[in-house]
């Protein structure tokens, strides 16, 4: 993302307003989980222009209804590609989270060639959490700083389904994966090192590991 | 920040590891705010392991008290420059943000030069939460997302006058320094916009409008 937001060359000058005049408004519960990954609730029509400027080029959406029409018409205009992963989002009756699903859903997330991607489902809490939270697992986080994290955007609906499945999600095989990626360092501003993810190369560890 | 924390070469396997085997911890309260811009409460030492992964070039600190020697070390150690923008934490009695301080630590964190740079006060609630909603201010984030954001850290600790001075605050003359950014493209992946910050031009714009 770019720190300043806006396409223009500054001509706005109210208060609470970007450079371009424009005043955005992110999606509920938006924030940025890492350096081209994003998470957020559902994005509605008024958050539009915000998402524009995050210049996305995937959107990994965790629910099993139909993308709206709205929103699939700005993804065409922006060129934007739609991962949908289906994950029942209902409390009672309680269907456990697939966890097939979320791997793949985090293979799409830890591709480099997706991003900037944002993550979402309807209130950016429960479905996106555990995803977000899967993901913090195979970065190497201690489950108490995986859990703040969910809690801060759950918060009062934060629910004990969710962080035992984070807890009990196996990391193994796609950490399996990680030792057969490529590293790559890119010359940008500091010594940066980008983790570049390879279908081909991760079919050959499962067929030597079998 | 890459992807995925570690420095070796993936030969860690257990549950809540990392690639190097290293379970990592970050402060509490941790968050990117935006590409290169983090955000937390006071890092202690078991945190540390967590922040030499993140690379960092600086740290803004809020807190009017001494930063701590082991703190200093590892900042030492790992050429971290520190910019220390003492800020009283204290609800009573309540005294008020001073503006200024808030502006010239702005200053700081929208200089690419400085970046990967980490905002921490104590809880990583008030002070570093009033400074990130300021930062969203100039982006263009309509209030109620800034307030959100704000609210998801500080929790039921939220405080208005926080709020209040977030509202309040004049983010004219920076916008003005903004007229006078240089943006440059970098060939990293996507069409990727960045700001950088010259001192010497932002006093040309003051001279020339006083």
């Amino acid at each position: 993302m770019c720190l300043i937001h806006g396409e223009g060359d500054g001509e706005g000058e109210g208060e609470g307003e970007g450079i371009t005049g424009l005043s955005l408004n992110p999606p509920t519960n938006f924030a940025t989980v890492e350096e081209g990954i994003y998470r957020s609730g559902f994005p509605r029509p008024p958050n539009l222009p915000f998402l524009r400027s995050l210049q996305l080029r995937s959107i990994v959406y965790l629910c099993t209804e139909p993308y709206p029409e709205e929103n699939h018409n700005f993804l065409r205009s922006q060129n934007i590609r739609l991962f949908q992963f289906g994950i029942e989002g209902k409390r009672e009756p309680f269907v456990p989270i697939p966890q097939e699903t979320v791997t793949e859903a985090l293979k799409v997330l830890i591709d480099v060639r997706n991003h900037p991607v944002l993550i979402h489902c309807k209130r950016g809490k429960h479905r996106t959490g555990s995803l977000v939270g899967c993901l913090r697992k195979l970065q190497g986080w201690c489950l108490s700083s995986v859990f703040e994290e969910y809690q801060r955007f759950a918060g009062a609906k934060s629910r004990i389904t969710d962080m035992r499945f984070i807890e009990t999600f196996d990391v193994t095989w796609l950490r399996q994966c990680l030792y057969s990626i490529i590293y790559r360092y890119q010359g940008y501003s500091s010594n940066k090192r980008r983790l570049m993810y390879r279908e081909e190369s991760v079919h050959k560890t499962r067929i030597a590991s079998s």
